[in-house]
């Protein structure tokens, strides 16, 4: 019996450079490479073969929760993430701030505004009654942001207003019938908005104002049988980023508050490990995200990830092994820095502790785990393969 | 983003013999094993592990259109290939002319009658109007041909008039309540089909007269969501036999007429790479089919079988190599040429381009690819892996 520890290096999987050469196969990273020679490795895809994982869908199903059953859009995630309470039928959003000139959107993010300037921003926009509707906006970090509706009889089936690209601005329209209302309510919201933030002064002088909400990422939030009661053992989340937090939160797992998590470059890894460490006194298991091998891919920054890959072997991976706990480390998606975006292929994965065999391969790589002696697993494999590890998997039959 | 192209090679996969080799590892065939040392191996079991697939189900899969939910019997997809329209609700069969002497049928295939003299003895059975249904003969490639019922309320539950094998002449009577009279409008046909032929002039003289109708491989036809809705690409099909380009008809791909393309051991390599790359200039995705090395296989010929992949890896893989597309090969189903019949032996699959990784393996045969990185994958995981290789894969969540 013993407890354990996932660690998710958000797209840490990749395709091999013109030498050969991944982020991981080229990072200098000896105590990674010392737990996969007494550990085994293994191929994991999260949202089965070939498929692209959205990190939203590989958390939840990593973590037991199957996507097909119990993913029901980003927005609901992004605001448990971002602390704030929901109910069951609040339809919630994603949302960011963006700059509108001449009815077209010049800027997506708005100049990526000051948090801060965000804060002030939401107050003038602060709650909306529409159509017996309760309407929230919450400005969370930069130019993100949430926006919860709340009453009866809202639906998540409606379009988005974020056209994902520049161009005008796009009305939501109801994409199933019965859903008419909420759309209007997401139209009136979006225009009351842009009236109030185009009178902001705080606005003014900004070669960027900050005059748009836009919405994507519709979900209608819900209640899932918590994480104990369905998986049996306690767990606990340290992770910056407002999404993987609210997945947790979702799941009914504590989320750690860890000042110095970003979710950025700049994390403080030694913070979320000691946070995980201590965690793991009062839980069975600890989920401990790190963001910034993703965001290096995507910006193709083949270096940056490789960087941050030995910066987590050097400053995280040393407090969870003291731990004594199972550890699996994995991502949940690859993402390409050829391509810098999420890719299907296979996330490459080290599993290590008490309750693993011993595999033959002697380094933890993409390569290396095309021969591990875990194969190829599916991303609903993964928590049954942890649970067994730790002896609290329940047996089937008798 | 890059092209792909599918290259089956039917019943590829074989059992050892005695000294160990199959016809794909003894095959001298430079141009795959190159593309295996610097692409991916795997194992393919095209319906599941150990299941028997017919090639009708196994293409329809790997196509991604899964069996157990688009496969309605063989009749409608050999209907389609023979350049037949169909309408939603015909039932149609895959037929032979055969020889019946005092009510038993002596040779399944009247002595594998030319084209020629079946396309004349279709004249003398034409149309015929029975019970309200309109029946169709269409006399395709020496013995073979196909019937297609049309009108309302057929049922594809009926059982074959083709036994098999030699014995009497059977007749179809309903599997299910309801389909009483589609097998008497059959068995209405086969008597007047018989009774036609017994009088045609051209079967005077012969020593196999061609003188019945067998049916066999009752489907009713529907239509499907087309591949290009379905999968987000465009798709062509290069094949020879009807069977294949009616899977490719069926599921809305374009079927390239190839002359040369015969579907036998004689068919023209070089034409069919040549159509495959032109197809590629306007399509996304171009499937291409080989049928001799399963011919073969039955014939239990382990050197015509080795021959014919020779043949492949000089004529076709270099052209289609030119493409620079992503490039998968493998076969719809092993078959033994110790046994001559399809088994549920995996398949060896070889992937190359530059959607792929590069794995550890050197060569391509059915022992490397135990060893391969893509490891042991199912039919319906074979179109989402190409569709991520293509970069055309859809994000599942955000």
């Amino acid at each position: 019996m013993s407890k354990g520890i996932l660690l998710i290096m958000d797209g840490l999987g990749d395709l091999q450079d013109a030498k050969g050469r991944t982020p991981l196969s080229a990072a200098k990273k000896p105590n990674m490479d010392k737990m996969a020679k007494s550990g085994i490795l293994g191929l994991l895809s999260p949202i089965g073969r070939g498929n692209v994982p959205g990190s939203d869908t590989s958390h939840l199903t990593l973590l037991g929760y199957p996507y097909w059953e119990f993913y029901g859009g980003r927005g609901p995630l992004e605001a448990l993430g971002s602390g704030i309470k929901l109910h069951r039928g609040d339809v919630a959003f994603r949302a960011n701030f963006a700059t509108v000139r001449n009815g077209q959107i010049i800027d997506r993010r708005a100049g990526r505004i000051p948090t801060e300037l965000g804060k002030k921003l939401q107050q003038k926009i602060g709650k909306m009654n529409i159509e017996g509707v309760e309407v929230l906006f919450v400005s969370t970090v930069e130019h993100r942001g949430v926006v919860v509706l709340h009453g009866s009889g809202l639906s998540a089936e409606i379009s988005p207003t974020d056209p994902h690209e520049l161009g005008a601005v796009v009305q939501s329209h109801a994409l199933k019938a019965g859903a008419e209302r909420t759309a209007r309510v997401l139209n009136e919201f979006t225009r009351r908005a842009m009236d109030a933030l185009s009178r902001a002064p705080e606005n003014s002088g900004r070669k960027l104002p900050a005059n748009a909400v836009l919405c994507r990422g519709a979900g209608a939030y819900r209640e899932v049988e918590p994480f104990e009661k369905m998986h049996g053992i306690t767990g606990a989340c340290v992770a910056g980023g407002a999404l993987y937090k609210g997945v947790a939160e979702y799941i009914g797992m504590d989320v750690i508050a860890v000042p110095g998590a970003t979710g950025s470059k700049d994390t403080d890894l030694k913070a979320k490990g000691n946070a995980a460490i201590k965690a793991l006194e009062t839980h069975d298991f600890v989920f401990v995200h790190v963001k910034a091998t993703d965001s290096f891919s995507h910006d193709k920054n083949f270096e940056g990830k490789k960087k941050m890959i030995e910066r987590v072997d050097k400053e995280l991976v040393p407090l969870l092994r003291k731990s004594g706990a199972n550890i699996i480390i994995t991502g949940d998606h690859s993402t390409a820095c050829k391509f810098g975006k999420h890719t299907g292929d296979e996330v490459p994965l080290l599993a290590f502790g008490p309750g693993f065999r011993t595999g033959t391969q002697k380094k933890f790589s993409e390569v290396m785990c095309m021969g591990g002696g875990l194969g190829h697993i599916d991303g609903w494999d993964l928590l049954p393969i942890m649970l067994n590890a730790m002896g609290k998997a329940r047996m089937v039959g008798t």
